[in-house]
């Protein structure tokens, strides 16, 4: 079986599933196994900056080699990519069939990459941000809600964004995001009006995703109340995110003792910062972060990423033919 | 046409639709036109404390005057009924056919709710709240994602926490609220799980609910983006809201200068309160608040409460039989 969407007209795909670019969890082998199952997976390259752990040229073409055949798109975050233009050209040279930008102006890669021929995906957390996304030519618009895992905003769901988002993109495919863990969640975003969803956290709890079993155990048992928005690992990281952003992870020590002292972090920020990398590299979660979105209550197992576009998919085609079961008339 | 699910069922209305029991907001002739429409009215009596501006037994008597003999409900703010032990009476001699309780322990109330053989309608915003609730022997749970106009929490999304509550609640219907505001929004809980839906923000634009022309047009014009959770409206009309709740309304002169003091605001209480009520006297909404939801962007007229609900129900029957026009096979 297969839904059709105009997302799915676009990308040539059977299921309307996007894998999120996750920064150095979304790796070639998770992307290349949620497109042969019949979404779309990508590559997530983050910040593209060696410094976060993963990212850099040498680590991208070990992506890319994973990938294999396998039709695949590549996602950076946008105010980080400016500084690495070589990461840039390197993933145009790969023709990805989709490019995807998040947190940033697009118009600094847009051209180059509609030019290429490369489908351009944007990411947006409000209104604003979807308008400019269509200014610069997006291809694909994806409505993040708060619930997501990672980086957003606070300010907008997936729920209301969604068909907000719809109501000004005229014919260009709308994809939530944020929350979405099931097929409960797609059905229910196609009657949104999105064509399609895009999923991170589901799709980090599979054998494919990069990172360590114990991190994917804890996403199977740790509940949606236990995730935070918080600016916290990223002050520790000095990563200079942008006013406005902040990112959604399981709640830690680290988070507790910081959170809502984010000015007595700064002044620590040496000895924090050490301390951080340190328990990092030990693989320690109780101090370093573990990004995670809101749909959590719905994650129990880890279970492979095809399995998961198929089951999604399945049901939601059974409750969209089904009617969730509901009589009409 | 009628939509027949486990909501539509337990009350016997064709819509499942419900008026939110706004303090204030939804009377007596607005609860009545929403169930003469096929949805289901409910009486907000708020906190049931003249000093709210509204309120009382009397306000009370009159409401239920207005509502005729439309089979309707009326819902409390659950910490503050316990200090009108009247009104609980009150409500109760009219038989009401469901007795709605938020923001609150439910058991002092819902023995002799249940025993009386009202439907007890409980509205949650956390997993926890859900399973008090289900405990409290609730017939209809409702989810209230922090998308909702006026009090709530900020911890969950209605799109995330109803299918969590859906999957815990067994045959008691769930009911999704909070941001839900056209057919779209209906549809797409009846995928989550819901049974129904709550509605708020949408149905105070309208010519049946109570306060002031000016505030429904605001209403139609300001944008989801214009909305903040905030306690600063709470502090300064002395309302004791327990711990975590705060209130979804139009930012406005007043919380962009208080929202982020409140230490200040407090220090400041007796002049900044008798500001506010003169304000709020005068009808002055720069200052006195306006709560509202973050499904504004989707609400843009004022329009008749019951078409509003036949509206709802029909688009949504549309998108469910039609699969939101979407392929599949
Ligand atoms: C571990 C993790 C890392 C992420 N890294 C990125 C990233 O580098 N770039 C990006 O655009 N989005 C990133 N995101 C956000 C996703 O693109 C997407 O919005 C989110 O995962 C959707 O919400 P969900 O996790 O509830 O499915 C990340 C999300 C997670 C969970
Ligand atoms: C003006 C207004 C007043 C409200 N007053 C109450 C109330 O007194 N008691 C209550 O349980 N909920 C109250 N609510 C919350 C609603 O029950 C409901 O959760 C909310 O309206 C749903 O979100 P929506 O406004 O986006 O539709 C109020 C909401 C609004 C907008």
């Amino acid at each position: 079986m297969a839904i059709t969407t105009a997302l799915t007209r676009l990308l040539g795909i059977p299921h309307p599933i996007i894998l999120a670019p996750m920064g150095g969890v979304a790796g070639g082998r998770l992307a290349a196994a949620v497109s042969q199952a019949g979404g779309f997976g990508m590559i997530g390259g983050g910040y593209g900056n060696p410094k976060a752990g993963y990212g850099g040229t040498s680590w991208m073409d070990e992506q890319f080699r994973a990938a294999g055949n396998a039709q695949i798109g590549v996602g950076y975050i946008t105010w980080s990519l400016q500084q690495f233009p070589e990461l840039f050209d390197q993933a145009m040279e790969r023709s990805p069939k989709v490019f995807g930008l998040a947190f940033g102006d697009e118009m600094q890669f847009a051209p180059r990459i509609k030019a290429a021929g490369v489908k351009l995906l944007c990411q947006v957390q409000d209104l604003d941000g979807a308008k400019r996304a269509l200014d610069a030519g997006a291809d694909i618009v994806v409505a993040q809600g708060t619930e997501a895992g990672g980086h957003g905003k606070s300010g907008r769901t997936t729920l209301t964004l969604t068909p907000a988002v719809v109501d000004i993109a005229g014919e260009i495919p709308v994809v939530a995001a944020g929350g979405l863990s099931d097929g409960r969640g797609l059905a229910a975003a196609l009657m949104l009006g999105a064509s399609g969803i895009l999923v991170g956290t589901r799709f980090w709890a599979t054998p494919e995703a990069l990172g360590s079993d114990r991190v994917k155990q804890l996403l199977t048992l740790a509940r949606s109340d236990d995730t935070q928005r918080t600016r916290v690992f990223d002050i520790v990281r000095e990563l200079p995110w942008p006013d406005g952003y902040t990112g959604r992870a399981l709640v830690n020590d680290f988070s507790r003792k910081w959170h809502g002292n984010e000015g007595a972090l700064e002044k620590n920020l040496t000895r924090e910062t050490e301390a951080y990398w340190t328990a990092a590299r030990a693989g320690d979660t109780n101090t370093s972060v573990v990004f995670a979105g809101e749909g959590l209550d719905l994650i129990h197992d880890i279970k492979p990423a095809g399995e998961i576009v198929r089951t999604i998919a399945a049901d939601a085609e059974d409750l969209l033919t089904s009617r969730a079961g509901i009589e009409i008339g």
